[in-house]
C-alpha cells in the first residue's frame, strides 16, 4: 500500500510566492515528495538551481513542460501529480498536456481565460479519469468546511441572502493619480495580457463565488455587476447584485482599492432559521446565529465537526493560518488520490472535498458574465 | 435673551415608545420645557392623564392637533415648536396645519409618503419661514459628525466607494413560515395602510440614505434594487446598487430578517486617500485609514472636532448612547431657534446642523425610486 | 397613590458635569421633579441663577444644605429625597443633615473619606429609616444585572476565579514629566484635600470592587495592593491580588496611565461551569461561555431576564450608554421610594436594586486595605 | 558556501503532536533536511517506521539518543544540529549528550526541571560553542517583533506597567468534579513526574514570561503569586504581581480552567509614552496608542520593520498563524548557522534573534520563583 505520492512542479522557482506556498503546503502535510519539475523554461539556470535546492536529481529537472509530461509519463516511477504554477495564461496548455498524459493535476486558479478552454479541460480530465483540483484556497479553512456542514444540515434553515465581500487595498495608488504621478504604476494584474479581461473580479471576485458555493451549494444564476476601472484598462473594484439558483439574493464586492483592508474576504449566509458569518483575517472563528439566540462564535478545533474536525491540526486557540487552508486542499487531494491508487473504492467514507475543474469552469463564466454586465451598464445578466 | 424654549407634543402616549425618546432627549437639553399638547386624539382619557402625567396644564392639553395649532398659535406664551410623533401617516397633515400658524416643526422620520406631499412640506416651510426638522438618529452620533468633518476637510480624498447597510432580525419569523404557523405574525409595519409602500427600506434603507448623505455630501443618482418580500405585501429585505451624484459607486442593504444583528446600521467610505468606517451599535468610535497608514480608532470626546466636539456631553470611554444622538439633534435644532429669536444674524458661527424637510423629501424619492425599480426586475432607476 | 416625586439636589451647578448627569438621569425617567436645591454655596448668584434655569421657584432655592434640609422637611410638600453632588469631602455632612430630618438620600460615589464616618451613615439610615443610595454608576447598566442574574441562578457553577480591570489614560501626562513640563499638570484628583488618601483607586478601583460584589454576590476578603505614584502624593495606578469570601481569588487594576483606555471597565467572572465577561465601553453585550460550549454573545433587550429585562428602555441595538446606567439607579431607587410611600408592602415582588450605604462602606474599606497594603510593599491585608 | 543545513530529531513520532510542527516549521524554510533520528527509544518498530516515512536512511535511524550522538558527530556529513523533542523530563540529558559532542541543538520549552540542569547546560554550551535555540514559540511571530522594535525604538517612552496573561479551559472538567465524575481525568500534565514543580505556571506561565521579556526586554525581579490547584497535586490557575527590574509593576495570570479561552495569550505594555498590545489568538495585529492618539492598528506586512519585515512570508491579511511563528523561530536560528558555518562575522548585520539557554535558565527560575512564593501564602520572592 502506498503511503506517500511523488509529484512534479510547473513553475515556482525560488522567488514565486505562490509557487512556494504550494510546496510548503505539500511539505506540511508529508504525504508527497517533490521528485521532477521544470521550474523555468525561460530561465535555464534558474531552472536548475532551484531544481536542486529543492533536491531535485538532476535527470528529473525538466526544460520545457512538455518534455516533463513526455518523460515522466514513461517512468516506472512517474510523477502521481502535477502542481502548475506558471503564470495564468499558461494554465490552459500546460494542464492539457499533463491530462493527456494521464497525469493528475493541481493547478492553480483561475483555471484559465476562455469558458471554451475551461469547459475543453473539464472534459479532458473526465476523458483521462485525472483528479484535477483547482487551488480556490480559502475552501481550505476549517471553518469554511465547518459552514458548510452546518448549512447542510440545516441548521440556518433555507439560504435566502448572502453578503460577501473581498476587499484589499494594494492598489490605492492607481486611483490616487495626483500623488502617484512619477510613481510605477503598472503591476502584471493590470495588464490584460497577463490577467485577461479582469484584473479584481478575475483575481480576487472569483475567490467570493466559490467560497460562497462551497459554503451554501447554492450558484449563482445571474447578476449585474459594475466594475469600476478608473481610467485603466482592467477593473480595481466592483459591486454586483446577484441571484442564486434557489432564489437567493444578496451583493457581492471586491476591492483593491479598499483602506485598510488587506485581505478581506467575508462571507455572511442568512437563512430562515439562522446566519453564518466568517472572515478570512480571523479564519478560525465563525459566527453562528439561531434565530432568536444569542451569535455564538465557534472556534476551530473546539466546535467543529466531519471535514472541518479531521483537518484540525494544532490545538484550538492556536491560529492555523492561510498556509494550513492550503494544506487541506492539498490533504483532500493526496487523500483521495492515495485512495484511488490504493484501489480504495469509494463507499461513502470519503469523498473528494477540493476544488475541481467544473468549479475552475463556473469561475471563468462568473467573470465573463460580470464583464459582459458592466460593458453595458450594469444589466442583469445570466451565467 | 431667551435661554429656554416651549414645546407641544402631537403623539406620544406614555406607553409610545418613540414619542417619549423624543421628550427625554429634550429633557436631557434642559434646553425646552414641554408645555402644551395633544398626545392621543382616539382616547380622551389618555389623552389628558398623559399630559397631566407630563406636567402639563389642563389648558393646554388639547384634544386634536388642529385645535391645538389654532389655539397655541393665538397666545402671547405660544409654543416655539411643536414635536410630531403620530403615525407615520399623518405627519404630512399634522406639519402642515402647524407650518401654515408660523410655528416651528420637528417631525419624526419618514417626512410623509408621497413626493407631492414632501415637496408642498418644503415650500410650505420655505414660505413661512420656519425651522422643520426631520429627525432621521443618526446623523446625531458624534461619529458621524467627525466623519462628516473628516471627510469635508478632504482626509480621505473624493469618495470613490460606499458600502452601507442596516441590518436588524425581528421579523425572521415572517420568513420561517413553518415554524410561525399559529404565531400572529402581522405586524403594522408590514401593512401598507401603515407604511405606505415600502416595510424595510422605508423604514430602515431611509436611514442609510440620509445618513451617508449627511457624512459624505454625496446623494444617489440612480440605483437598481432588488426588494425581497417573501409573500407578504411589502418588503423585508433589500439589495441595492447605487451610483452617487459624484460617481461614486457602492451597495446598500437592509433587512428585517439578519439573524445576529439588532439595530446594525453600519457605513463604510471609501475614498482616494482613506476611508472611513462607523457602526451604529458601537456609536462611539471610528475607523479611519488613510492610504499606507496603520487604521487608526477615533474614540468620542479624545479625537473629535468641530460640531462632533461641540456635541460632546460626557468623557471618552462612556457611551452616550442613541438617546443622547437624540439629544444632539434636538440641540443642533433648539441653538438654532435660540439664535433666532434671540436675533442672532448667521454669520458663519453657526449652522443648521440637523436633517431637514428637503432631507425628508430626498428619503421619499430614495424609497419610490426602490420600489419602482424592484417591481421591474431590479433595473436601473434614476431618482 | 402617588405617581411623581419630589427631589432636590445639593450641588449640581449648569457648569458641573456630575450634577447635569444626576438631573438627567432623573428626567428620563419621568418619575420625579426637581423642586429645590443648594446648587452652589460659595457662589450665591451662580446658586439662584442655576436654580431658575432649572425651574425651581425661588423660596426654594437655599443658600446652604442645612437650610435646605431644615426648611424642605417642615414643608407639606417636602421633597422625597435629596441627590448629593457636592466635592466627595462634603458628602458625609450633607447626608447627615438630612437623613437626621427623614429625608432619604441619593450620594454620589465615595460615599465619605473614612470608614467610621461610613459606618455612622450606615448606623442613622437604618435608624432614621431612609433609603440611602450610593450612586454606583455600572451596577445600573442592563448586562450588569444579566450577570448577576446569570450568576445567581448557577449558570457558571461557583466562581473561582476574577479579573477585573479600570483602565483610563487622562492622566498620563503626569507620569512622563519630561514631555509635560511647562504645562499645568495638577488636577483636583491628585490632591488629597479633595480626594483624601487615593487618587485612583479612590476614584475608578473602587467602581471595581462594587461591580464585581454586585455581579457576583462574592466579597474581597484580603487583598495585596501595589499602587504606583510616580512622585505624587496619591496614586495613579494599581495592581492587586484578591482573595474573595468564598475562596476565590483574582486580580484587580485600575490605572489613568494606560495609553488606550477611556473607560475601560472589564470584567471577566470565570465559575467551575463557565465564565461571564463584560466590557463598560459596549455594555449593551455580555460574552457568556459554558463549558466546552461556544462564546455567546448576549445582547441587551434580545437576551435579558428578570431586572435586566425590566430596565430595557430601547430596542436591542440601540445602544443605551451611561446616562441610561444612571437613569436605571434611579428607576430602581424611585420604584421602591414609590412603593414605599404608597405603601405596598416588601413582599417579594420587588426589591431594593441599588448600590446602598453598606456597598458605600465596603468601598471606603477597600481603598484604605489598599493603600495600607501598598504602604507595607504590597503585603496581604485582610478587609 | 553552505545553503542548506542538515538535522536529526530526538522523539517526534508520527503521533507526536509537537515533533511535527516541528519538522513542518523547518520544511517551511527549506533551508535543511532531515537526515537522522531516534524518534522514539522505548518503541524500536515505531522509531523505523517513522525514520523510513520521513524519508531517513536506515542507517541513521538510531536506537537511542546517545547512539545518535556519538555516531552522528564521527560522521563527515554530521547533522548540523539536533531537535529535541522528547518528554520534558529529559530534555536535560539529551541535549547534553549533543553539546558536549559540539553538535548545536534546538530543545523544546521548558529547557528543564531544576535550576542547576539549566544553569549547567548553559555553561556547557557556552564552553563547546554551540548554539542552543530553545522554542518559546511566541517570540517567533512577527507583530512579537514588531513590539519589541517600537519599544526599543522608544516609542512608548519607558515601560511603567504590563499586564500579561496566558488563558485556556481544556483543564477545566478538573475543577468542576461533580460533573465529572467517571470521567478520566487525569493528564500528563498534572502529574509530578512529567511536569515537574508546576503544571500550569511551568505549561504557559513560563510563555508569559518569555513573551513579555522578548518584547520589553524588562525581567521580572520579584513577584508574589497565588497559584490553584482545586485539590489537585499541581496548579491549573495562577494569579501573580510583578515587579521588573527597571521598577515597572504589573500583573501575570496563566489559567487552564478560563471558560472561553483556548489559547488565549495577550501581553499589554503600558510605557510613559504610549502602550502597545497584541494577542496570540489575533497574532497578525498590533494595537499601539500613542498619548492622546487614535489606537493604531499594525497589521502584519503591511505596517513592520527590522526583523517583523524580513520574517514577512506572505502578503498582508494572510494569516500565517503559529506554524509560521515556529518557522520563523527556525529561521533565526538557521541563517545564524549558515553565518557561522560560512564563516561570516558576526559584523552588526545579524544577531542572534531566537531564545536560547539563558532565556530557558530563567523560564526554570521563574517557575521555581512562583512555586515558593505560593508555598508561602503569595509573599514576595525575589528571582
Amino acid at each position: 500500500m502506498r503511503t506517500k505520492l511523488r509529484y512534479g512542479q510547473v513553475g515556482g522557482t525560488l522567488k514565486a510566492f505562490i509557487g512556494g506556498v504550494h510546496r510548503k503546503a505539500i511539505a506540511i502535510n508529508e504525504q508527497a515528495d517533490l521528485v521532477a519539475g521544470c521550474f523555468s523554461s525561460s530561465n535555464a539556470q534558474s531552472n536548475i538551481e532551484c531544481g536542486k535546492h529543492y533536491g531535485i536529481e538532476q535527470g528529473r529537472i525538466y526544460p520545457d513542460y512538455r518534455t516533463m509530461a513526455e518523460m515522466e509519463s514513461a517512468r516506472e516511477d512517474t510523477i502521481d501529480f502535477v502542481v502548475i504554477c506558471t503564470p495564468n495564461r499558461f494554465h490552459y496548455e500546460v494542464a492539457r498536456a499533463f491530462i493527456e498524459k494521464g497525469i493528475h493535476v493541481v493547478c492553480e486558479k483561475p483555471l484559465c481565460f476562455s469558458i471554451e478552454e475551461a469547459e475543453e479541460l473539464c472534459r479532458l480530465a473526465k476523458e483521462k479519469n485525472v483528479l484535477f483540483c483547482v487551488t480556490y484556497t480559502y475552501t481550505g479553512y476549517n471553518m469554511v468546511k465547518q459552514a458548510k456542514e452546518l448549512i447542510q444540515n440545516g441548521e440556518i434553515g433555507e439560504v435566502v441572502d448572502v453578503k460577501a465581500e473581498y476587499l484589499q487595498d494594494w492598489l490605492m495608488d492607481e486611483v490616487d493619480c495626483a500623488e502617484s504621478s512619477g510613481k510605477k504604476l503598472s503591476v502584471w494584474r493590470m495588464n490584460p495580457e497577463f490577467s485577461g479581461i479582469s484584473n479584481c473580479v478575475g483575481d480576487i471576485g472569483t475567490h467570493i463565488e466559490e467560497t460562497v458555493s462551497y459554503m451554501t451549494g447554492c450558484h449563482v444564476r445571474k447578476l449585474a455587476a459594475m466594475l469600476d476601472r478608473f481610467g485603466h484598462e482592467l477593473d480595481l473594484n466592483a459591486n454586483m447584485l446577484v441571484e442564486f439558483d434557489n432564489g437567493a439574493h444578496g451583493t457581492f464586492s471586491c476591492s483593491q482599492i479598499a483602506a485598510g483592508h488587506y485581505n478581506g474576504l467575508a462571507i455572511r449566509i442568512f437563512g430562515t432559521k439562522g446566519a453564518i458569518e466568517w472572515e478570512q483575517e480571523h479564519p478560525d472563528f465563525l459566527k453562528v446565529t439561531l434565530k432568536g439566540k444569542p451569535t455564538q462564535i465557534y472556534t476551530r478545533a473546539a466546535h467543529t465537526s466531519g471535514h472541518a474536525l479531521e483537518m484540525n491540526r494544532i490545538p484550538s486557540g492556536h491560529p492555523e493560518g492561510l498556509t494550513m487552508a492550503f494544506a487541506n486542499i492539498y490533504k483532500s487531494f493526496a487523500d483521495a488520490l492515495l485512495n484511488i491508487i490504493n484501489g480504495k473504492s469509494n463507499d461513502g467514507s470519503w469523498d473528494l472535498d477540493f476544488p475541481d475543474a467544473e468549479d475552475g469552469l463556473r469561475g471563468v463564466k462568473f467573470i465573463n458574465a460580470c464583464v459582459a454586465s458592466s460593458a453595458e451598464g450594469a444589466v442583469w445578466v445570466e451565467i
